[in-house]
């Protein structure tokens, strides 16, 4: 087991530090945060799950962006369980068809997501806004998730999860300075999420890991795909799937944190989940020149929901990385705990590559 | 209901009439054929899907291309429908999972499909090569199937469906000679079919309508996107769902033909399904300058299976286009029947056009 140390301060953000972005909002989760430095501060971009206050216990309450007369609104929709048998309300986060009459399908989501940025000068105390700082449009109408932040030639370049009706797609935000954003629609359409794009051309080219999830052939598999512009992507290729070989990866694999330059090659922490959904972080080295190619992996997490604040929450189990910062040899992991806490971990780099096994080509 | 006028020789190429690639293969089917015109002739890139000779009525048989020693190779799979309750053996075409223990997949392909060009001169009689002319890579181990040509800038874009155990995507073919072809790899990955690329650039951008299948949220769609150059794609959009509203498109929907230009607008023929995989075809009108307005649709299907080569075969009640001529005012439709034959159909334009009704933006 890799000799990781979760941050004594832990959990570092949690929701009742965060207010609220309308009075009959609640903040059930601030999670899964996009990570980078800016202006010699560590930047978190935290997604921030809201739900409606609702006090009927037969009642889920869903909140929604939608246009009315060229304005967005957020809509609240109100499902009664009782008259509906045919849905499957056992899942905290979202309302599911029972799957009685064709595929099991999300039917709605029970928060809203959206993004507010922490700001810390010491990485473990962090001061977050007071309101949205990223807000999810129209055609985002059922919240984003999930940002990842690649700084790129002088800018920002923020992937997260576009949620709609339509389903799970992944969106690109570009910003120079975390006040003007600028919006470059959908990169990989619905169901894709969890794209890291890599910090630099290599070669010709720009990578990204994505990870989309087939209906009828396939599993939820990582992929990796090429760019020659971050906005434009080409050359998939799969490139590294769910495993019946360990049961902590038997169920969905996806990118995790963007990846980082080490002197060994381009290091990746990722996730994975049993069929339980309980998620747990691993480790890959990639060849610096072809980053399609994978060196060595970790047969063991190397970091697994253990600390009750990771076991227990809006939904237990669950440790997720969306970035990570190296400072001086020591990996630096923010990540999601049970769906609503922000936390870190830290270990030694050296500790990483011991972890790692060569992946036989 | 639509003008449309079947051709007398349907069916034109029908599965006797291809030579199988292999003594041990049977063809099973010879359709969805994209379609172009080079050197004066009519060309049909047909979907050739060929079976393992089988007598044993318990066993299936499964061909498969893998690399064995560098080499691709096809290799052929044995499967005792006996000893296997857990599967679902009902569609001809593929082997599923029943259901019972997780989200239904398809495990196997019962046929492997390869593309075969058949010329004509006068668009009614062809003749099919001998031996397979685009032929599955190991990346494409369960085949490829459903192409859809683009002729731009004097060199032809082959869309087409490669599939392998990790999902059903979308590759690129380009050639300039139907001799030598030029591999582009995955343009979108797993699970995204039925992508037809918009012969022009229209504005700064190329177009190409796709078929993403979400898993978790959303319904088989489709979906615009553009891209600088033909191998990048980007600026996803939903563009035109499954509806409630008409029974023949509440299963799926997705390209068919590749667009024409017309003076009224870019003329696209697609396909919808019903929840039973009823495939019929249907016509929609997009605005010139920008593709991913609707401006008009047709209410019902312009060609629904009727004729008896139509509902009866390899998988009955399909036609399926995947490209149309222009000829002097009328619309010629080749499309698959029954996933075995390759027939014509020919409609005048202005009844097209009578068909469509406006669609309220």
């Amino acid at each position: 087991m890799t000799a990781i140390r979760r941050c004594e301060q832990n959990p570092l953000i949690i929701p009742s530090q965060v207010k609220p972005s309308r009075e009959d909002f609640k903040v059930e989760g601030v999670f899964n945060c996009g990570v980078t430095k800016y202006q010699g501060e560590v930047i978190l971009l935290c997604r921030v799950a809201e739900s409606v206050h609702n006090t009927e216990e037969d009642k889920v309450v869903i909140p929604m962006v939608k246009k009315i007369d060229g304005v967005e609104t957020i809509v609240v929709e109100t499902i009664s369980k009782s008259e509906h048998p045919d849905y499957d309300f056992s899942d905290s986060r979202s309302v599911w068809t029972n799957g009685e009459n064709g595929p099991r399908k999300i039917l709605y989501l029970t928060s809203l997501s959206h993004f507010r940025i922490a700001r810390s000068k010491d990485g473990v105390n962090f001061t977050i806004s007071e309101t949205p700082d990223i807000f999810p449009e129209e055609s985002e109408s059922w919240g984003i998730e999930d940002p990842r932040i690649t700084f790129i030639n002088g800018a920002y370049y923020i992937t997260y999860t576009s949620v709609s009706c339509y389903g799970a797609s992944t969106s690109l935000i570009v910003t120079k300075d975390f006040v003007e954003y600028d919006r470059k629609g959908i990169i990989f359409a619905a169901e894709n999420k969890d794209v890291t794009i890599f910090p630099e051309k290599i070669g010709d080219s720009y990578y990204a890991l994505n990870r989309p999830v087939p209906m009828a052939i396939g599993n939820p598999d990582m992929w990796i795909a090429k760019s020659p512009d971050l906005l434009h992507w080409g050359n998939q290729k799969h490139f590294l799937g769910v495993s019946e070989e360990s049961s902590w990866i038997n169920g969905r694999i996806g990118g995790g944190a963007v990846p980082i330059k080490t002197e060994k090659g381009w290091l990746v922490v990722y996730h994975a989940a049993d069929r339980d959904n309980r998620y747990c972080l691993g480790a890959l080295l990639l060849d610096f020149n072809d980053p399609t190619k994978i060196l060595a992996n970790t047969k063991h997490p190397i970091l697994e929901p253990e600390a009750i604040y990771e076991t227990e929450g809006f939904f237990g189990n669950v440790v997720f990385t969306c970035g990570v910062l190296l400072e001086e040899e020591t990996l630096i992991i923010y990540y999601g705990a049970a769906d609503d806490k922000i936390c870190r971990a830290d270990v030694a780099l050296c500790d990483v590559f011991d972890d790692l096994e060569s992946v036989e080509s």
